[in-house]
């Protein structure tokens, strides 16, 4: 595998091309071109093609994707070609949506545990995942070994959950949380504060740009 | 305002920035330097510097940036200095949690209606908002004028809820259902898959770079 840094777009860019190559496949659809591609992704036909030429060569000039094939090394490379576990701390409607989210089954993350401080959600189950007490994040989360922590907590509380998470062996930290959260160098964190989408497009409405 | 195109990047740090230096208003603080902004959004120095001086010359050699009028002027870069009206289709857990954002009440996101098809929900209320039917969204957005119409509903239904939207005069659109969805050109529209942000986490750890 090459060495140098992919663009992040890239990769947010393979991950929105295999989820749709994945509905191709279930359609029975065998061949697909750039164009297509592109098209029911939001991309460019060059954004396709240069988005596929750092990992190799797929397709073939004038016939276009094997459907197949080609989301099979996506899925490759996006690291999908395995399960991954998952625990989600918070109950709240937005644990809870995260929790019930059909596209996070559908790509092999395995909801393994979904913490809460309330005493009426605990001992509760999301789709035959127990909610367990947050007191208990180390000492499940140590025996259980999740690849990735999903943190949806208020904002002041985001941190003391990822600093159990860490104290667990948690190494993958996706934080919803709307604060900022800090890791040692050995962990890698995404902070998703949803208000961010929001606020690209009243940035554009604010320009009057609505391209 | 400047004319040439500002990296999206730089928009998203943006509002990361504004919501740290609102917590510092709050708290009372009066200066703080790049760098301390950097430390606590998970940006670098030389990257605040750079977003900021896009938009024109903030702070002071050696004192460092006025958090008020730094607050100010970002919010009116990202278009925070008005409210924005909001309707949400889909009263979903996601839906739901998106109602209940706490973050978006505070930037200013006046949530003004919820759809939902399912006849329990419809009439509910979520904090004071009422649920209508999905069947109404070009009647009432007509009437509404949302500046935003947030998309959580399941893929397969989010195309004929966009092109409702659109219909009704809506302009930007925000699509977190697991499905890209199409819009004319003068139709903004951003496709927030949450399964995205997992994937760059699995991509790096299936790369081995926990960077």
């Amino acid at each position: 595998m090459k060495s140098f840094k992919i663009p992040e777009a890239t990769i947010m860019r393979l991950s929105v091309y295999s989820r749709y190559l994945n509905r191709l496949l279930k359609q029975g659809l065998t061949t697909i071109s750039s164009s297509e591609i592109a098209q029911n992704t939001g991309a460019t036909s060059a954004q396709v093609r240069k988005d596929l030429a750092y990992f190799g060569e797929f397709g073939t000039r004038g016939v276009g994707y094997d459907v197949g094939s080609l989301y099979d090394s996506i899925a490759g490379i996006l690291g999908l070609n395995k399960d991954w576990d998952v625990v989600i701390v918070g109950a709240g409607k937005l644990g809870l949506a995260l929790s019930m989210y059909e596209g996070f089954r559908e790509r092999g993350f395995r909801n393994r545990a979904i913490f809460d401080v309330d005493p009426i959600k605990v001992g509760k189950k999301v789709q035959g995942v127990k909610i367990l007490h947050s007191d208990t994040i180390i000492e499940v989360c140590s025996e259980l070994k999740p690849d990735i922590g999903i943190i949806a907590v208020p904002g002041e509380e985001a941190q003391k959950i990822a600093d159990q998470l860490i104290a667990a062996g948690v190494r993958s930290i996706l934080n919803f949380a709307p604060r900022v959260v800090s890791v040692p160098y050995d962990v890698q964190i995404r902070n998703v504060d949803l208000s961010v989408h929001l606020e690209i497009l009243t940035y554009n409405m604010a320009m009057g740009d609505k391209g």
